[in-house]
Order: structure tokens, then C-alpha cells, then sequence
């Protein structure tokens, strides 16, 4: 069923473990595309499960890619390498920031100790939360200590890949207006660390009391989400926010909350390649007859409602729970 | 296959056709739980096809809902009755806020020709888009001339969802940091029509110039998006931007996008039923042997890639091209 490997897929895996930049970039390109990429990625498979994989969520506007940095060199100078994933269409690693400027850290764009990657997140249908993983797999598989995956918090799709990271960290921020706060409770529920960014400004107390506040008047969970106050771009609070981040994890590897996180991982994995695959089948049978493309003339015509025409095409291509009737 | 109807959905189906408001929120909180949504919609689909929908995107902290008020005031005022779908968990409609203060206009929650609806935005793995096209067709079918859908335009689902509108209106702010405009192209594609919000703010200006300038830069299309200047509050500019929308919605009529934005809808519809019915089913059959239980034990423990166990559990899930061999 799946190709034989490509011409490059082999000198892929043997740069992605020789931690070769170059060869990185174009795996992960390769994972981006969908190209050749489940051989790849079943050959790297055995060597990852050794990152520490970090979410930073949060609104735009948080600072969330200036953090990012920041915590990369932070754990440089612990004598850790650090992989940067970035899933946020503001991120200005993701060529975000048209109307403005990017940021500049030459020094940790050259070390080698760090790998800071953005992945398109337009147009790839169903196809971004897979390409994430297999980003991180990568990075995992060339031997980087932390992935740090970052994601604009406001997004379904965005909420549910950083919910796949073993600890997320969501950046919020005061004074930038009451809506930029409106976070809903949903994603205040996946942090495991709050970061206030932009403590400097007026607000920062209200807004970390606030969120004191609101752990207080939640039911007493074993883990309670520290509150870390930072200005990223002066780095101020940054190693409070890697202690955090490793106090968490540490903690993780004691309860069995590490557990449910790796079978949330793995389901998420899962279920992200089989919706890509569903898709993929779904539009390579399209022009078949009462196929895809017949159902959306009928629907558009309103000569059939959707429902009733997606059960339609939904029973022909998946098999009874019976199954394998042939 | 699908049941029969329920003892509600009759009630539902003559309460949505007579634009009774209880009835039309509880079929829309039908669509959101999904419990005998197919037939309801299947019955009411005959009536939709009337409805103007019209989409309402851009970063959080734009003042999207307060602007969605404002319009459906301005079409009030032309006598169109207008109904509202909030699929942004920073809207106020959806519960958002949790730090700020609720929007509160007293006169437009009571006024008849007039329904709000925020849409869960968590938690329903691949339902999202399905229920937001489910409640636009309620209303569709209800008889409200215009929809305006309001989505946060930071994620990939949201950014599908408002795709499916007639008419896209992108609102963009002056003056609250670059990091908030850092909106990917891919955004600004989907725009018809620009509003630049809170224009009383520094900077108004010169996000205009920017805006036009981009449109200068890129490849003259048939259609290009005007840039309205608001300060949704004040109600400034609102009538413009209504303007703005019509006048988009009478190019669409003469040209053949018309067409292709309809062929779209119905291809997007279509998907996300097909997508959450495949969910559905592979959550249905995971305790089988070999299901997708087995599949999540077996990656989280390494014992196999997760391309090849999904691989595995698609080839029993789906039928091969030559189909219907039973």
C-alpha cells in the first residue's frame, strides 16, 4: 500500500539522526507535504519517545514567540537543545507580522543546539494537527533534549495540538484589553503553567489575582498550575517559567497523570492520520459515480440534503462493523 | 439507519418554520448535542437556500460581536431580520469575557426580528463545523434574512467555518500592537470586505494604506475588498460596511464566483458530516479486537508507529476502490 521509499528517504532518516539541520528542514517539509512521509516517519519511530515536549499557548498579541526564545536559551544554558515548533499563523517564525516587524535573535537563529521550524497552517485540510506531530517526532528523533511546540490559543484545532504536548504552558497578558483576556474556560483548563508576559505593564496583579482567584474556586486538582510573572524580551521570569515547566514534568513522571497523557498523545496521533487518510480516500473517489463530487452538485442544487447524502456516500466507503464480508 | 423522529422533532421542525425563538434555540442546541440532528435537518433543509449568510472574522479584541450587533441593527433598520451565529470563544455571546465585562445592548436581545446564538467551541471533536452549518440552516429555514456568522479568525476550523459564508468581512484594529495584525495572508485572501475597527484609535490610517496598498500589490482580481473605516460603538461607519456587503453580494450574483462559493459550501458540508460520522464510528468500534483501543495501547507503549497502526485500522474500516463486494 504505501510507496517504497523514495531516493531521499533514507539519506532523510540518516540526517534527522545525525541531528543534520538541513535534512531536519526538508523532513519536516516532507511531513508538511504528505510526501513520502509514512515510511519515514515509521523509520525514525524507535528513537523518539526521549523529548520532553512542551506546549506555550495563548492569544495573539501574548509574546508568545519572544517567550519561546527566550525559554530556548534558557534551556541552552542549561546545556539542553531545544526544538521550536511554531502552529500560529501570528507567530513571526510562521512569516506572521505582515503590518510589522520580526522579532531578531540572531544569536540563537545560528546555534545549533536550536532548530525553530513554523508549520503551514493554511489550506492542509485535516492535515496540520498530523503534520505537528510528525514534526515533533522528528525533532524528538534528531536527539533535541525539548520541543517546544507554540500555538495560538483560540483556535479548535490549535487547542487540540498543544493539548497533545506532555506540559502547556498558556501565556496571557494584562492591560491589552478586556477581550484579548476572553479566553474561555476550555483552554484556562489544559495550563498547566500560567504565564503572565507583559508584567511590566498596569494589570499585571489584577490579572494574576484573578487567575489565583479562579484556582482557588475550582475543585482542588493534585496539580495546581503555577503563576509566573515575566518580561520576556529583558527575560526577566524565564527561568521561573523552565523551573515550573520541569516541576511539572517531574511531577508527571510520579502520578499517573503521565500515563493519561501519553494515551491522550497517542489517540490524538491516531486519530489525526486516520481523518488525513479518510480525506485523502474521500477526494481521490470523488469523481466516481454518486461519488463526492455528485453529492456536492446534488446539494448545491438542493436536489438532496447533505445529510442525507453524506450517509449515503459515508456507507459505501466504510464497512459494516461486521466487516471484512468479502 | 438514522432513527425515527423523535417525540420533539415535529415540534421542532413547526416552531423553526414558524420563527418561534425557544423552538429555533433548541434545535440548534439539538445540532450542537447531535441527537436526532439528521432528521431535523433533513426536514427543514427544503426551506433554507433564502437566508443571506455573511461572515464576520479577525483577530480577538477587534470588537467583532460588538459589530455584529451594530449590523444587525443597520439591517433591522432596512427592515431584514437578522439572526447571529458566535463560533469565537472570545465572543461575549459564547460565554467569553471570563475577565472582562459582558457587551450589553438591552434593546437588540429584545428585539423579535433578531436571534443571538453562541455555538460550543470545545470539546466537539470535528462537530464544530457541522453544528455551525447545521444552526446557520435553522435560521436559513426560520426565515431570518441575514446570518452573520462571527468566527475568531486565528484558527484553522474557524477560518474553514467562515469560508462558507457568501460574503467574508475581516476586522482588523489600529493601534493594539503589530503582534494582534499579524494576520497570515491566507487570511486576508478570504476577505471581501475589510473593516478597520475602532478608526478614532492612532494608527487608523495608516492600517488603511497598508490594507490598500497589499491589495495594490497582489494580482488584480474581479472583485476588489473595500476598506471601511468604523468605530462600531459609536455606530460609525456601520452603515458602510452593510453597504459594502450588499454591493459584494450583487457582484456575486452576476459573476460565476457566485457559483464557485456555492459549490464550496456544499463541498465543506459535506465533509464535515462525513468527518464526524467517521469519528463517530471509529469511537463506536474501539473495544473491538484489534480496534482502535488496541491501536492507542500499542503506539503509546512503541510497540508500533502510528503510521502503521493507523494504516491498519483503515484498511478495516474502509473499502477498497472496487467497493460493495459483499
Amino acid at each position: 500500500m504505501s510507496p517504497a521509499p523514495g531516493p531521499g528517504t533514507s539519506e532523510l532518516v540518516a540526517g534527522v539522526f545525525a541531528g543534520d539541520s538541513r535534512r531536519i528542514g526538508q523532513a519536516i517539509s516532507a511531513a508538511e507535504s504528505g510526501d513520502g512521509v509514512p515510511d519515514l516517519l515509521r523509520r525514525i519511530f524507535p528513537r523518539t519517545g526521549r523529548a520532553r515536549v512542551v506546549g506555550l499557548t495563548g492569544p495573539p498579541g501574548a509574546g508568545k514567540s519572544t517567550l519561546a526564545l527566550k525559554l530556548a536559551q534558557a534551556y541552552r544554558s542549561r546545556g539542553r537543545t531545544v526544538g521550536v515548533v511554531a502552529v500560529d499563523p501570528s507567530s513571526p517564525f510562521t512569516g506572521g507580522a505582515i503590518l510589522g516587524d520580526r522579532i531578531r535573535m540572531s544569536e540563537i537563529y545560528t546555534d545549533p543546539g536550536v532548530f525553530i521550524r513554523s508549520m503551514a497552517t493554511r489550506g492542509t485540510m485535516g492535515g496540520l494537527a498530523r503534520a505537528t506531530s510528525d514534526a515533533v517526532d522528528i525533532l524528538d528523533a534528531a536527539g533535541f533534549d525539548v520541543v517546544l511546540v507554540e500555538t495560538v490559543g483560540v483556535g479548535q484545532d490549535e487547542v487540540d495540538i498543544v493539548k497533545t504536548a506532555e506540559t502547556v504552558a498558556l501565556v496571557l497578558v494584562p492591560g491589552l484589553g478586556d477581550d484579548i483576556q476572553a479566553i474561555k474556560a476550555g483552554i484556562l483548563e489544559i495550563a498547566d503553567v500560567f504565564v503572565v508576559n507583559k508584567s511590566d505593564r498596569e494589570g499585571a496583579d489584577r490579572t494574576a489575582a484573578e487567575l489565583a482567584m479562579m484556582l482557588d474556586l475550582t475543585a482542588a486538582k493534585p496539580w495546581r498550575p503555577p503563576i509566573v510573572r515575566t518580561v520576556a524580551p529583558r527575560g526577566e521570569g524565564v527561568t521561573a517559567v523552565v523551573d515550573a515547566i520541569e516541576s511539572h514534568g517531574g511531577w508527571l513522571n510520579t502520578s499517573s497523570e503521565g500515563g493519561r497523557r501519553e494515551v491522550r498523545r497517542a489517540r490524538a496521533r491516531l486519530l489525526a492520520l486516520l481523518e488525513e487518510r479518510f480525506h485523502r480516500t474521500i477526494e481521490s473517489r470523488a469523481p466516481e459515480p454518486d461519488g463526492f463530487e455528485e453529492a456536492i452538485r446534488r446539494v448545491r442544487e438542493r436536489a438532496e440534503d447533505p445529510y442525507s447524502a453524506a450517509e449515503r456516500l459515508f456507507e459505501r466507503f466504510v464497512r459494516e462493523p461486521a466487516g471484512d464480508r468479502a
